[in-house]
């Protein structure tokens, strides 16, 4: 299927960033941008050209979730200190109404959190029905920093992946989709990010001299992330492990991912529970003649206008869902699209699919520290 | 002092729409755009202009909290169904970073808030230091709300006001500035946006059959509101009630109220607790000798960059604050730039401010259902 020309993904970053079977994080490129064939300039050219759709998809899961429907879309953004979870946050979030997002940023636990079960201020950040919840960090944060600072041993951290794929599971299966991402810059790229940090009066408020000590464990938590990856990436949450060295690349990613679990949720607009013409009846009366007149002038035009828009949109969403093509060769008789999305979704579950190796790991090598 | 060519303020919207002493709410032109000599293209220049100045003093405000500060900044939005409440969020506060807004949306109060003080559920939605805290109606319901429906009466209402002002004013106190708009469509406007709601229907999720009730009791909610500007209309909390027929000139006010306001914070860049010679020396020592040299290749760029940035960000704000003039006079001896904001603010305290009357009421009349 023809992709329209900002779209230069070869393969669905979906696809290419689960870490299935074969994944090793240590052979990982982090320089790389698997998948896209464009370079740093196309990346803003596809993001000014998704904006539209992903704010009109997040304004039908917000509509849906005003009308009573139970989903909501949650990602889980994790990274180590200059990984670009900000800048993710900023410049994909940022595309869509900040009505229909509810950010929550997990800092070191406070002494009312730390009275509880670490799952507990968890629950209580989850997306309601028809918001797109965003963790700024999250619950992997405790099978990361007490593992590697010594503070639990591995039975420990082993009950809580358990844990967390029950949790995950029970979210998803309430109607949230969860979308995970780790962003991981190579060990080089971060020195230089917190360098710049430190040489920028602007961004000193961005540092803290812990984030050296961090970096001095820079082994363990990449050990501790390869574990968690291994551990915790499921039919329900999958992972995406995304090589951040380009962070446009990582914001082209999440776009990309967030632009297709909104499209698997094929919300339409929620059908009216009060009779449209009663309470165009009702109005009415309130209304004068002039008013009505013009009214009735502007729906003439809006009514065409809805269906040509529709249209539009119906294909924009079929051009760009990365299920396309196979959805459109199993739909002869098109019975399958009342199946819900996870269903549909769930014959290509991630845990079976493979990392595929990277294949464009060699091009555009010089473009390593544009950011 | 000359504005640049998209800035079409001819007066600060704070002067003209305060409700001071010769205010009436019924007299208001809602289909005005006092103090504004341009029309809805030069709104969208504007806004498109001021979006990274907004970007920049927001940050500010951000690295503030993030190191210790304690100034946030809160906006009360109040309006009747289709004053365009949503619209300001989705356009004036979606152009700063969401990690900085803390937005929340008063609905009808949940069992669990109706058994607490009406402001217990607002005292917990409050901006922590460094925030934009966006209410999306707010406590002011609870004296609009039961007032027309008949649940409380005069005393309780007075009680209620009295209560407010104490309350903003301990807000205010602690370091938040309170920016409080109401934002006032016409009676024929919101008929036809409500109409419009029922005539589209990816707009019919928008609409409640409750909204044609609470038109129906208009002008109750009209002395409702006028009663309020009076009652709650402090130093401490200003308010300004802006004409919402066009909905380009509403997001304009709110735009120019924010931006005043951040600016009036006066807030630099952070300067670090710690000492960035030795934050600099332990990193390094993490750092290849290539990375380095990278690194301080960088950093001189930057060097001359920051400087040339820092003073066109100063260029910037002094030519749109609305205080400039006023201050550039004063400042012989330079010495009260040292003072707090407040104090700055308050020699011009909005209680002793007339509501000028509009003088571009004849104005661009044609324009009136434009949004």
């Amino acid at each position: 299927m023809a992709h329209d020309r900002t779209d230069l993904w070869t393969t669905p970053p979906a696809e290419l960033l689960r870490p299935g079977g074969g994944f090793d994080l240590a052979d990982m490129d982090r320089g790389d941008a698997p998948g896209w064939s464009g370079g740093k300039k196309d990346s803003k050219a596809f993001l000014a050209d998704r904006a539209p759709l992903l704010s009109e998809l997040q304004e039908r899961l917000f509509a849906h979730g005003r009308t009573g429907g139970d989903r909501s879309v949650l990602l889980v953004i994790q990274g180590l200190d200059t990984a670009g979870k900000g800048g993710v946050v900023r410049h994909v979030i940022g595309m869509v109404d900040p009505q229909g997002v509810a950010l929550r940023a997990f800092g070191v636990p406070t002494a009312q959190e730390r009275r509880h079960h670490y799952l507990w201020r968890v629950r209580r950040a989850l997306p309601k029905p028809g918001m797109i919840g965003v963790f700024d960090r999250s619950h992997y944060e405790d099978v990361l920093v007490p593992r590697v600072q010594g503070e639990i041993d591995e039975e420990v951290w082993k009950k809580r992946y358990r844990e967390i794929n029950r949790f995950e599971e029970r979210v998803a299966a309430a109607g949230t989709t969860i979308i995970k991402v780790a962003l991981m810059p190579s060990y080089e790229e971060q020195g230089l990010r917190l360098m710049e940090r430190l040489d920028r009066p602007e961004k000193h408020w961005k540092f803290d001299p812990g984030d050296v000590d961090t970096r001095l464990r820079w082994d363990d938590y990449q050990a501790a992330y390869a574990d968690v990856f291994a551990n915790t990436h499921t039919d329900a949450a999958p992972w995406h492990v995304i090589p951040a060295d380009r962070k446009w690349y990582t914001r082209l990613v999440v776009t990309e991912l967030l632009t297709q679990a909104l499209i698997d949720l094929g919300l339409g607009w929620p059908r009216p529970r009060w009779r449209v013409a009663t309470q165009k009846r009702r109005l009415a009366e309130t209304m004068s003649e002039e008013s009505l007149a013009e009214a009735a002038e502007k729906a003439r035009k809006k009514a065409a206008q809805f269906q040509v828009e529709e249209e539009a949109y119906a294909a924009t969403v079929n051009e760009v869902d990365d299920d396309g093509p196979v959805r459109a060769e199993e739909s002869a008789a098109d019975d399958h699209m009342d199946e819900p999305a996870t269903s549909r979704r769930s014959k290509q579950a991630p845990a079976e699919k493979k990392h595929k190796k990277h294949n464009n790991k060699d091009k555009d090598k010089k473009g390593k520290k544009k950011s």
